[in-house]
């Protein structure tokens, strides 16, 4: 029996794992390794950061702060407050000059993506992007059979925006693998979004939906 | 003596001013109005937004949270956390397709701007911001004599990067006057940096320094 210990970088989780093939039906793969997905993409984006290929950075989570303490000799405590509700996407950046703008989402289902993962602001905040010829899309992780897709902004607004007439509360798999790009995972970058990007939406014209 | 009272948007401050001449030495104008200087470009990002000129954002201030309560039936409560140094600089989004990148500061000195204002981690930012061809600079407010510039980044940059060598710790406001570019506060929006940039940034070349 062999262990590996991998150390992740900055805000992700190590874990050891063994390479044993007795307890192991499948093949070693980087693949579901304990990494939650926003680790995953905090790892890709310190890489392309720490290449100088772009500048990408999960915001902050918003905080309303009710109450500090200003103890004599140390640091301020905060001592009461609440999580508030995010006006925009999470992520956001510059790749080529570019002004790029994501969200990343989860999901357990197997055959469709529910658009329950979105609040309105957020899709309000796509369009104004979209307006200002920002490249705005989703991310979105298939846990269940471990599948990422880079998914147009615009595809998720329109169906968004459709759910009132159609009655429809969730993009279908086949839609996503039709009008989406699948990100082959890899091990540094984990998920080597920016490819999909050059090949779809900074050369071609496909961002636009033209 | 006539009271006018005037309803900022969001995040800014009501104030309630007198326009009797006995009391005022100077006359009524819109500057230095009990606005915070964040709140002034908080409006002014507001009313880009809302025009559907720019999608500019400042980011939520980075917390450390140790302790969480979940109280049954209603939102969890932040007990204890502490304020993180950013990581970034506070604002950024999209113009026009550019990325767009600032960071305000103010300073009661009137001849010069205190390089003690900034973290180096935020000038490590804009070197990489400015690699990736963002447009990126700062709006610097001079309270005492209320004059508002934006200056771009690779002037900071440089100053910054001389400290060690030259020993000079801040910025002449001669260089400012000549490097950057005066904006005249208005009304709404109360400090239109945007108007530079179209001037200097996005047409032109001034950007690279070229």
């Amino acid at each position: 029996m062999i262990y590996l210990t991998i150390n992740y970088p900055k805000g992700s989780l190590n874990r050891t794992f063994s390479t044993s093939k007795k307890k192991q039906k499948k093949p070693v793969t980087f693949a579901n390794r304990g990494m939650s997905f926003e680790a995953e993409i905090n790892q890709t984006n310190q890489y392309y950061l720490d290449k100088g290929i772009a500048v990408i950075h999960k915001k902050p989570t918003p905080i309303q702060i009710v109450s500090v303490d200003y103890p004599k000799r140390s640091a301020a405590v905060i001592k009461e407050a609440y999580f508030k509700e995010a006006s925009t996407t999470d992520y956001n950046g510059v790749y080529k000059g570019k002004y790029i703008d994501f969200e990343a989402k989860q999901t357990k289902n197997k055959t469709s993506f529910p658009l329950s993962n979105f609040h309105e602001h957020q899709i309000i905040h796509m369009k104004n992007c979209l307006k200002q010829d920002g490249i705005t899309f989703v991310l979105i992780y298939f846990s269940a059979t471990e599948r990422y897709f880079l998914v147009s902004s615009s595809v998720i607004i329109e169906f968004w925006d459709n759910q009132l007439t159609d009655g429809r509360k969730s993009i279908p798999l086949s839609v996503i693998e039709k009008e989406g790009h699948e990100i082959k995972a890899g091990f540094v970058p984990r998920i080597p979004y920016l490819n999909i990007l050059d090949q779809h939406f900074i050369e071609g014209d496909y961002f636009n939906g033209e």
